[in-house]
């Protein structure tokens, strides 16, 4: 939707494996494209965006940028720039040479080198969120711990008994106690250990992350950090998910606690805009010399 | 209810104050005692549930103890021992010759002294569930970190836009960063200084509690600390607060992190129950001498 | 758990198939009855509620009926009094020889049947809203519009994509139009036909039907009707279903409309517990001479 | 915000009462205009879209008609072409003056006065969505039963116990049951007398309207009447409120019922899109000539 609605990139084709031949529309009702569902990785275009799962993903994606296309890929299979840490978290890797090559998707954090890159490996949602929230203090935070709160769009589309309705609904849990994935993404971009814990709740869309860390920048960090920021905003109270819904926004507050010595960073995004589909376009904007907000504001 | 179908108490009289007149059903739809509610505070009854907001409740309660009546009171007034801390969070004290009177009301800490005791102070629903988590980690505790998510009814049954439902739902919001009331009686009761962050989560009733400690404990201290306790269950895998929906219960996991030396304890319960109602009730049997979870299961 | 708390029942064993060998609360959370889940159908009990699909109850209630044991059947096959239209919609019947025996279970019509009955067919859950709200108006009612919305568990604990939580949230969607089975149970108890449809709504339990008619009687009829009910309650406004969530209460409210002479009738209940459960124990209580109400208040 | 994005018009100011002055994304938060919220009515403007209530809109709609300002008004005030029939139902118009030369704003019915109109109404958000569903069969239809359905949006942005999130969240409530003022609005267009019934239901945007009615055309006539339409999409399955959530998209399907001789009709829209501001977009579109779905798609 965001690619057909851009002004400066036309959508050619949308892949799927179990339901291809269907419209796309079948699908994604909302969307309304014209294109039929292919089976086939088309190879004659400029730029692809891969959203398989990880693992699934790699293969793909060197078949693309065998054909010269320039990526951005969804999954985690790039964005890890250590092959042990990738498969000790994942698993066997599908394309290691290509590690190399892949810069990491914060256009924040890294807007240059994407800007030359062929390969961009998009950040996973709770990840955007944390690091946005956390670099402004890189080199000096300690003592790290992130709580992040997660529609349940981010538990995935597959009917499981998690996300049934009367499971989720009027429900709160956390998941993946001390194991989940995105944990040495968030330390690799940070440099510092990290204690990472989600916890599934009760809506479609958007992802809090509330950071409490020990540090010695003060609270304007953040703000300078983020001076001319097209998408971050710094903002007084705590920002709610809602506020960033359907966008490519993310929000920030700081506070720093003087009983406790301790600061604390809430960080609002939709995880599935700038934790995913939006952000990927930021990425194509500027892998192709793009104004970095076109087709999103 | 819980008093109106329990087989030892008798539910005598219900007051209200903009409310007084109408029967107890109309307000409670869902209540169906055939009492109608009451301006005036009964005086001849052997016990009473004070469920005025903080600073109106402590004359209530004065007014009781009087008159010789038994008291659980559901607000703050009586849950601080320190004058000097009660004012600095909540303002002028209007009973502060009862401080001394009160007893702490968590039964899992205090069994003993609430059997004896003519004034109770229900603990906050988010003390309830941080200090069932935390306690069997006392005087071996640091660098304490609560974050809480709360259900809606937690923000109060006055209309205001953060209770919309157009605000609240869809939405995850934290609130009263730093500055949340419950902090000193945590600190109080656990007898060390923790950061507590509430956070308001899209669900009618329903209290999650996640704490990230450091300890010197093992995390067989939960479970040893609460063998044969009737209300508190210490489970595997993190709890949701939909599986003590309802219920007096409160359920705890607790895990170790190798990676960074953290403690993580999950602690469940529902803040209408278990943080206020159902556990004024298991005190009330404390108090009266009737079997602990009479009227409760 | 309405049996096990029921002062005069004893909850003597609770059977299922797949999860057979685990602890009733490993798969019901709230509840602690201490009872392991068994695979064997138990005979040497005095009344069963069986709870298995339609076509799979028959066998069971026949098995439980040789043996002597007096039902509760929460399934479709013992209500419908013609084998034919049985047949029709629900396809071959199991026990055919046992639909004589069986009572159409909604004490509010049957109370003196049931209290004689063997084998007593618990209502569907649209039935039971259904049929109060229109049976006052039996034998003179016409042109039956019936609009129903329905929480998710009338949807099944099956995760689908349909019940997936971010399908069913913030979505309202009509169902089987014109296909559901519980019409013909309406259409035979009411002695009229109907056009019935139901809708899903996203909240997890409760039930709103919603009748549009042409009567000759007045809407005086309906509290006429249920005078003396015990749970049956006529209300003014029209009733929301969060009024009797977690009750065996049925909510009514009846309104004439002059300007197209048309009577809408609105009948709230929880799907769960007076559209299930908790009927099945008001009939167990009719069934043995029990007062109606216990264990039900 | 549809208007800040429209390729062909810019937004020039926004008006407010109580919260003039304040940036327009302080109010809405997800908005990014850089505009601050003006008390004053701008007359030197091509357009205007007023959104005020009823009896509030009509003399601002005077005042800038009297300027000269093409006006597309969000509310019910001229909407009603019988003067008696809008007192009956709102109270005294306040510019009657206007009426006659007001448009009734649903473009798939006056899309050729619209394009010449100075003043269109916009219609409300119930009677586009059952308009769309019945128009098809005007002047051969009757005995019309309208079952709405509404997330809380439609119940506005004041904080209210119904709007409270503890009242809405898992409960379906009907209202205004006889009474509610889209009903003359509804008739006036079909031609034909309906009994309207609205639902509140727990969802913060969309909304389903479910028609029964007899009628002697076949269920072919809706997709006769919308073959060509760019946002009416006549589908098999009944359509479900998300799938056109944020968007100017009307679903509909249509059954016919063998058994009952009645006709059905289900009609999906986003309540605060196609149901007033992306239906106003829609129709300055018109009015100054643009693509009907210019900055809508």
């Amino acid at each position: 939707m965001l690619l057909h609605r851009h002004p400066s990139f036309e959508l050619a084709a949308v892949t799927a494996r179990a339901e291809a031949g269907r419209p796309l529309e079948s699908v994604h009702p909302r969307t309304r494209v014209g294109l039929v569902l292919q089976e086939e990785i088309p190879l004659d275009v400029e730029a692809a965006v891969v959203a398989y799962p990880h693992g699934a993903s790699a293969p793909v994606v060197a078949q693309l940028r065998a054909a010269g296309v320039r990526v951005v890929d969804l999954s985690a299979d790039f964005r890890l720039r250590d092959l042990a840490v990738y498969e000790e978290w994942y698993g066997p890797h599908g394309a290691p040479s290509l590690i190399d090559e892949a810069v990491y998707g914060l256009p924040e954090l890294n807007r240059a080198a994407i800007a030359g890159a062929d390969l961009v490996a998009n950040p996973g949602c709770y990840p955007t969120a944390a690091l946005l929230a956390l670099t402004p203090f890189r080199g000096a935070v300690q003592d790290v711990v992130i709580d992040a709160k997660s529609g349940v769009s981010g538990a995935g589309r597959e009917p499981t008994a998690t996300t049934h309705f009367n499971s989720a609904n009027e429900n709160v849990t956390p998941y993946k106690v001390g194991a989940h994935r995105h944990t040495p993404e968030i330390e690799q971009e940070l440099g510092a250990q990290v204690l990472f814990t989600p916890h599934l709740v009760p809506l479609a869309q958007g992802e809090l992350v509330s950071c409490y860390v020990r540090t010695s920048l003060g609270v304007e960090a953040v703000a300078a950090a983020y001076a001319g920021e097209p998408f971050v905003e710094v903002v007084q109270g705590p920002p709610g998910v809602l506020e960033v819904r359907d966008t490519n926004f993310c929000r920030i507050s700081v506070h720093h606690d003087a009983r406790t010595g301790r600061t604390m960073i809430f960080s609002a995004i939709d995880n599935l805009w700038k934790g995913a589909a939006s952000q990927a376009v930021q990425n194509l904007n500027l892998m192709f010399g793009r104004p970095e907000t076109e087709g999103l504001l």
